[in-house]
């Protein structure tokens, strides 16, 4: 994990690289470590990868969305051109189905326009956008704790601050957010809050959905604290299609009621195939012109062919039982890791974890004095003695204290996503050996 | 064209969104303002567009390519899974083998290593993620005059200087770019020069290729000048495949002998299809770190799956054929557009073209006193009198004179791209009529 201005040539006669500040604010992703370990112990079984279940993919759905596609001269060519920046309208349109069906909205809803949708490499490009358009160096971002990691590296990138708000199992705290504010304002820094972060259902680590009550009073909450300048909430839904079991919360997205604060970010890597790396945003009007151009010097469009094939999933009525047979499979994955826990750690004292009713993730805490980071005995040993991994729950956490890291160090994500229910059951096993061997 | 620091909302009674420095300087864009003439008349007939020809679109090389991948389960399980931030190793593997056959390189020089390689969203992204790892606000970025316009607003969107460099139909002038360098040392900038960027190959707007033993100035320069870091050329071969006569180049890539100084960046948008969005980079070793921690932070992976289908295109040897009935397709089509500058502008006086070997644009020069920027009385005649469109020159020129302006006034960039023929034959006697009016 280097952080260096410059870096070193192989050529020792050609002077070094120097690069920009931002690229010295992003080297500090954790994500390329965890991969590297995946790379060097392939015998090792991951609850770290954040992929998704082998079996689910859609192969033969894709195919015959492709046959379908590709039947129709005009469109297979129209979907092998460019696009545009903002996306191909087909799919914005078969979107705006889709969120107004789920989220018990009317289509001709004006905060469903097509014209509020950015179609993205998946949503991770979204969430970058949002932050590039946004953030100046030293502004700030509120954040849930923990959060999506990823996320916070993003914020690192633009040299933003996150600051993280105090979050139980009903998701972000609208206390604590409050008073985060209020404090903010004391000290002269409210003018540099922008955005509030959160993964609204089944965040990613923690599993935790944001409750009904507890989403109007953060939408409030953003409302009432827009001064000089809009604060924004960014609803990071990459995983509500993934509920197996629970009635769903409503979302920002409907709750919002000018469509001026809430940006919608969802994908669907999870919920059909990453592979296809298709996202999208539902943007506030006045954001998604800024969104667009900054698309535009990126890459000016993602893929417009996968764009036009998602589409035609939708129009023939393929997507519904898709994410039906998504969430049966992993409700089962769900259930064998929580089953495994139950067995190998009910007798482990200090040991809780999260039971959560959607997506991929099951958060685990130790007692205090167990370390999980990269550089702890656990997480060694889990890698080389027992053949597991998952990931530390620190890089889970935004630093409350600019001045040291009080970010807690005793907990642990662990994916259910990849592993079959033997797999899922081997790995708990083995990380319940390596626990019992810190204590 | 609004740029703004901060956008109102439609609810006036929500405060405006406060946007950052990176947007404003980002949102000079002027792709949008095309796109928007177009779209808002529909009767023009468009020679300003970047499209490809759609005839020459790959209907049935896409169908087979898809059904030998989805036939082999587990490919079509990788296919549709997320891939690497850097891209799929089969493809890179591919593109090994055709660059080393296509340059005359062997397929083991280190400089054609796998690990060189990122898979981008279409070249675009490249480009966008090396101005982002190179530059801070007020670096420098020494460019090709003219050169392509979508490049000069990335740079604009970091805060980077683009400074034009002389250049005629052999390319970038050596003793410009030296005697630039000289300037910029004198008044104590030589600090700021991260990159020289020019197409080498029928450069997007000119034509021009940069001829042999200015590609070895060039190069010998960039090396010769790296004093306290490294000076980079970014070699944009987009066009590099598409050369209708006479003899190619050899590479940039080819020629730097440690592999340090060159960045080649490489797309299938314009040889196969833009519509799977997959470019790729070949970045020097120490710069490939960078690239990829950055493209984490944008999307950690262009479509894994249009990956591996060009893979697949490579493997059944359908990449070859395909090219050459593009490079045949669009031969008529450039002649076709050559003919008829031929008829239609040889008797008005002041008014030269050049004739490409290849790319997808003819670059035509009025007289001096004829503007044909988008304000100019030539380009509003030819939208709403004539119906056709063209892309002004001025747009990619970058100005030499930062409290000024002294970009060329009086330049056209025609696409042959898009239009079959006949449609060339009449947007450019539609054209003829308007710079007739002019006079």
């Amino acid at each position: 994990m280097t952080n260096k201005a410059t870096i070193e040539p192989r050529d020792p006669s050609s002077p070094p690289a120097k690069l920009s500040q931002r690229w010295r604010w992003a080297s500090k992703g954790m994500i390329g470590f965890l991969m590297q370990q995946g790379v060097e112990n392939p015998d090792v079984i991951s609850l770290a990868a954040g992929l998704v279940d082998p079996g689910s993919l859609p192969v033969s759905t894709t195919r015959s969305a492709f046959q379908a596609m590709m039947a129709d001269d005009a469109l297979a060519r129209t979907a092998l051109q460019y696009g545009t920046t903002s996306g191909a309208m087909r799919l914005r349109k078969q979107l705006v189905s889709h969120l107004a069906n789920r989220e018990g909205m009317s289509p001709d809803d004006p905060r469903l326009g097509t014209d509020r949708f950015v179609l993205t490499t998946g949503s991770q490009q979204l969430l970058s956008l949002v932050a590039e358009v946004l953030f100046d160096p030293g502004d700030i971002c509120l954040v849930a704790s923990p959060t999506y990691f990823v996320f916070l590296g993003v914020l690192d990138g633009v040299g933003a601050r996150a600051i993280p708000v105090a979050t139980d199992e009903n998701g972000m705290q609208p206390a604590a957010l409050e008073s985060e504010l209020q404090r903010l304002k004391g000290v002269g820094e409210l003018d540099r809050v922008k955005l509030v972060y959160l993964v609204s259902d089944f965040e990613n680590p923690s599993g935790y959905c944001l409750s009904d009550d507890r989403r109007q009073a953060v939408l409030e909450i953003a409302r009432r604290w827009s001064r000089e300048h809009r604060l924004f909430v960014l609803e990071d839904a990459a995983y509500r299609e993934l509920r197996y079991d629970g009635s769903p919360q409503t979302s920002l997205l409907n709750m919002d009621p000018d469509g001026e604060h809430v940006i919608h970010a969802g994908t669907f890597s999870k919920s059909f195939s990453p592979g296809l790396r298709v996202g999208f945003g539902v943007v506030p009007a006045d954001l998604h012109q800024a969104v667009c151009v900054r698309k535009g010097n990126e890459d000016f469009g993602s893929a417009n062919f996968n764009q036009h094939l998602l589409a035609t999933v939708f129009e023939q009525g393929l997507y519904g039982p898709h994410v039906e047979s998504v969430r049966d499979a992993y409700r089962v994955k769900r259930d064998a890791m929580l089953t495994a826990a139950d067995r190998y750690f009910s007798d482990i004292p200090g040991v809780h974890w999260m039971h959560p009713e959607g997506g991929l993730y099951v958060w685990m805490s130790l007692p205090e004095e167990i370390a999980t980071g990269f550089d702890s005995e656990l997480f060694h040993h889990t890698v080389h003695e027992t053949g597991m991994m998952y990931v530390p729950g620190e890089i889970c956490f935004a630093s409350g204290d600019p001045n040291g890291d009080d970010r807690p160090t005793n907990h642990m994500r662990l994916s259910f996503g990849v592993q079959d229910p033997a797999g899922i059951d081997e790995a708990m096993k083995r990380l319940a050996t390596s626990v019992r061997a810190m204590r």
